[in-house]
């Protein structure tokens, strides 16, 4: 049976995907005369800037997180669809979802990007990333299952593994990572063991290029690797991983070849289009990239499709530098708003100009009163960086939900290090996190 | 290998849950001249009173939890062992974790209970119960996903099945459940669908005695009846469930046999005795009554094991008024404090009267300024109520682990009437729930 859900002679705008770049497009066409259905898999927009509190045990997911029916509640001209997109049929302009379709007029495609492998992708499970709420969820369960682990295993080898963390990539979520699991193990859970000194603890952070956070300028890159390694993280610039195996990383740096263990390898690397960039590429012709992201027009629509708009990570937007804009946030933001005026610029008649990114800044978090602003004319570092990274990040987080009570959550984590969301749940075999199972076998 | 995991010589005191009993035995021990192990198999102390609230999408698992090792952190003659025990060996004084042993001179079983399914244990998977995180996570995620299914449901009769929502039990759990899920479909959610109007939503509390609340008073319980009733709950008093299949409930009512279409179908009845119950029987010989709970003496031993105790729900203690003590946490809490006092007593060669419980009252929430305080001297309902039900919690919350948070979050969505927990997560098919598919196929 096949059954439209759209019977309007409004115009269609249908959006795939609430990240950055769908929630925004939605919001700019909240006040349109258009019909506007945004899908999702998801019932909640995430906002993944902060996920690594959730992998870490400061914040609950549902503090980052906001129901997108909440979101459009007052917005009449906005249905939420909750479901996944299997086909797109830009002949007859219909999302197919299972037995239904939803026709379209225009279609925004916003489902964003994974981690890479790099083809490896049996390391997803042995060094599982963070994109999602069951992400976050599953690291947090590693992270304190590899302490619990570790105050019971009298072996000193073994030990040592529990207590090595390896995060794999230097850009801003390794970076976030790697400062808050040393701010865990070197004051957070000082106290809380018996048998195991937390500050014996080693956080290996791996980067390939030759320096971590490349997207800001080099100087402060410098200072974010110092001030990481005050806070005690061992910091592996020019490191390829070259194999996982066993709950042992293998990387080389030069041609110095390294294996350590450790019961806890987190991933932070790579881009990979989501799989609906496969499917648009299928069904339109469009070209990818490596990173099988959808290469757009200088108006975000794909090549022949003048009503198919691609916004956000699984984009690749070159006009400008010359190389793909990055997937952060502020990108898919400014285009999601970008194709919202345009479409309603076409329906009075009128054309629009190339999208243009507009950098405002870069900041990265590093550990309490410590992280990195780079604004151009402006760099800022250490508790002032910290300040403006709070403010910033509570700015974005409230701008379509109220949530105050994550500033209280965060003011309150800030003056007692306390970290009330260390819970270890979601599996049945919750004891033990399943990369310590091959070490030890203390609690079946 | 068998290692054991203490070997002092001071006296060894074992507690075998977490819970409330559990914890406040640990916690009224914590300045006395003992060692004291925590055993626990998650990582938190769970306030299960207030899981309702996570399960209805109005708080975080986080803020009703409290990290045990954050508790214990100052206690430094206590700590927190994470594991499941799978054996007792009262012969050799000795708990069994694995392959690990911790030996005891006194131990403490608070092992707790689960729901009962009164030997149709089929029906746990179609009904689930309320008592840990994940719980709560999966009946929120049934909630909103019946909600999500309906919107997208075109069969007038299968929309209805999945706008009916059934709960069984009208102890507090029932009851508030049955009141969160009025407030949900009747004032929150009312505006964020467009296909569905949630007002037709049916809820159904489903009570075998002939009142919900049958531990106040019987005048309040009709007060919360009428008070649940004005909500919108459909109740049935002396009616029993005789079949749970397909998202059918069958249930009598007198010689009446209804059958009603529902894919919610949540479980708030019955009591039954943790696993250790039974190990505790067949190493002690200890009687247990029909829901498996262990017969305990006037001081909480066990017969023939001065130094095994049983505190809270896994208990029965049936010294005053001839039954059980209510599997409430005040008992546990009383319990607790009485054993740690007992053990010190001991020690000093002194002995202590049987336990008495004091019991100071009880409460109930049905929604917003909606509760049932029942103190005997003092009866209170509607919003005097509710701010006392309020109070009383947050005094309870912040007594080991400040929650200052949760305050707030009440306040503010006390203020904007907002569930902004409201996420679907955990679970891989997380876009249908896995008792709607068999009626819809939406988006596979």
């Amino acid at each position: 049976m096949v059954v439209a859900l759209n019977n309007n002679a409004q115009h269609q705008v249908v959006i795939i995907g609430g990240g950055f770049g769908g929630l925004y497009t939605a919001k700019h066409l909240a006040k349109a005369n258009v019909k506007v259905t945004l899908i999702d898999k998801r019932n909640f927009h995430l906002f993944q800037p902060l996920l690594y509190q959730v992998a870490t045990g400061t914040l609950s997911p549902a503090d980052i997180s906001s129901p997108l029916r909440a979101v459009f509640s007052k917005s009449k001209n906005t249905q939420v669809l909750l479901g996944e997109v299997n086909d797109i049929d830009p002949k007859a302009q219909q999302v197919i979802m299972g037995d239904k379709v939803v026709p379209y007029d225009t279609l925004i495609v916003a489902t964003g990007a994974n981690h890479s492998y790099f083809g490896k992708d049996n390391w997803k499970e042995l060094a599982p990333g963070l994109k999602t709420v069951e992400d976050a969820i599953e690291m947090r369960r590693r992270i304190f299952s590899a302490f619990e682990a570790a105050e019971k295993e009298t072996d000193p080898e073994k030990r040592r593994a529990l207590l090595t963390f390896v995060i794999v990539g230097g850009g801003p979520t390794g970076v976030e990572l790697a400062g808050a699991i040393a701010e865990l193990a070197y004051k957070t859970l000082k106290e809380d063991f018996r048998n195991i000194d937390t500050s014996e603890t080693k956080i290996l952070l791996l980067q390939g290029g030759d320096r971590i956070l490349p997207h800001i300028s080099p100087d402060l890159s410098q200072v974010a690797a110092v001030s990481l390694q005050k806070l005690g993280v061992i910091l592996q610039t020019n490191t390829r991983v070259t194999n996982i195996e066993n709950n042992i990383v293998t990387f080389k740096q030069g041609d110095e070849v390294t294996a350590i263990a450790s019961k806890t390898i987190l991933w932070a690397a790579g881009v990979q289009g989501s799989a609906m960039g496969k499917v648009l590429a299928e069904r339109t012709g469009v070209e990818c990239d490596r990173s099988g992201r959808a290469i757009v027009e200088p108006d975000l629509t794909i090549k022949g499709y003048k009503n198919i708009f691609v916004v956000g990570d699984l984009g690749n937007f070159s006009y400008q530098d010359g190389k793909p804009l990055p997937g952060v946030a502020p990108v898919a933001k400014q285009q999601g708003e970008y194709v919202a005026k345009l479409i309603q610029k076409r329906l009075q008649g009128q054309t629009s100009r190339p999208f243009h990114y507009n950098h405002v800044g870069s900041l990265a978090m590093i550990g309490q009163n410590l992280a990195i602003v780079d604004l151009g004319f402006l760099k800022l570092t250490g508790f002032l960086a910290w300040v403006f990274w709070l403010i910033v990040h509570i700015y974005f987080l409230i701008e379509f939900d109220t949530k105050l009570l994550v500033v209280f959550q965060w003011a309150w984590n800030y003056i007692t290090r306390n970290r009330r969301s260390r819970l270890i749940t979601g599996k049945e075999d919750y004891v033990e996190a399943k990369t310590v199972n091959n070490i030890t076998q203390i609690a079946n």
